[in-house]
């Protein structure tokens, strides 16, 4: 578990809601996704449009997430993010949504660490994530 | 056209982003939606969560876009939206977005102003309104 | 696990897909979404739109993906769905994505078997699954 | 307008719908998007996936739709597409929606007819449609 902990404050817009007024949990991993890219950002200072052409390309692998309880159109929402662990050449992301303080989602993203291939620069392989990199989390 | 004019800040999200790297056009519309709500919440003092109970459903019932430049992936982006004119029972928002000043994409809405019925709370009948509503966009 | 399997087709659209080609793995959750739908309807023979009035509501407590080969605009995917267990008041479905026979994602979806309280309609409440729609999957 | 019509069925899904049951309009321009794939796949014999190296990037430019009523969760609705002018880089789309035969929605779609810089990969230059490509549309 990394020390690095990325945390920001959304409203659920009306968009963003199914027909009994709940948030679609498919955009939770869209919150995730860009709580992942801002946390990124953060703790390395690379502005994310840069990310993928000078750190890495990180697509996702594994994704899960957990209702506690129901967010609603117009919720107050925090996501709290970091990076509870990187392996050689992968990490994972854990994401915490609280609504006034109580746990209501839990998820978690797995992804590859990953830059363009020097002879195919349409295809992407793994590599190491860098210590550098890492220090930044801790 | 009314003078209350409602701005937003908004980096553009790599979930965004089409193949190409520019940003799906569907997602301006979202985009434009949230700032709508925004705009009406900062007018009338009403939290959107509350607004269709206590005030009106809006539907959308006319949008547009017409994109000047590409909008990418990390843009920062300003969204100047203001409602261009009040209607009997429906009104018009315009919706500019500009990056680094520059004009990107004009956008419209048109939206009903409607409340649940009395007889059928499951349906909607387009009412006029308020002129204290108006009041607070002058 | 019970033995009825939903199969569909379907092609990953441009509109699915993010800026390296590869489709958005919150797309694959509204594929999901819709297979279960699908599955209820073919299973039960209730018109979806039927469904929440007449049946249940099913919303969804817990949901992952696991991607074991990337899924790519224009690919023709076969999504086979299936419910892996009953369980009192919820249950779980599992869905396998394959491309050209080949396993490219796992999922799964946990719902929750809920109806609208008689007492409180903007409330749902939690209750048992019906023996004769758990017969309907055997 | 040319002779050629696209057109499909679909059902709108749970997953496409706002809070009040009624279709995002924003799902409307990606039903529009897919229809326009499918509708120069049908025309013209390539594959989507092909198209954009082989043949051009049609990047949007201006699309707009208008609600005449309102489309519903589960509603089995048909897209009727066209191109209802080519011009010299550019060419319009009309889509019709229709529920049971009556007019729900009228959109439109103003695209690009483009092509990768050889000089620069990452960039594209608007080109003349090939008058081979009109032809298939009459």
């Amino acid at each position: 578990m990394t020390a690095f902990v990325f945390r920001r404050q959304i409203t659920v817009e009306y968009g963003h809601c199914d027909p009994t007024g709940v948030v679609f949990i498919t955009r939770l991993f869209q919150y995730f996704d860009t709580s992942t890219w801002m946390m990124f950002e953060a703790a390395t200072g690379v502005d994310r449009r840069d990310f993928p052409a000078t750190v890495a390309i990180i697509p996702l692998v594994d994704v899960h997430a957990h209702c506690v309880q129901p967010v609603m159109f117009g919720d107050a929402i925090e996501i709290a993010s970091r990076v509870s662990e990187f392996r050689r050449s992968s990490f994972h992301v854990e994401h915490r949504v609280t609504v006034g303080g109580a746990l209501a989602v839990n998820g978690g993203e797995t992804r590859v660490w990953a830059m363009r291939r020097k002879d195919d620069p349409e295809r992407i392989s793994a590599v190491a994530v860098p210590p550098e990199v890492i220090a930044r989390f801790s």
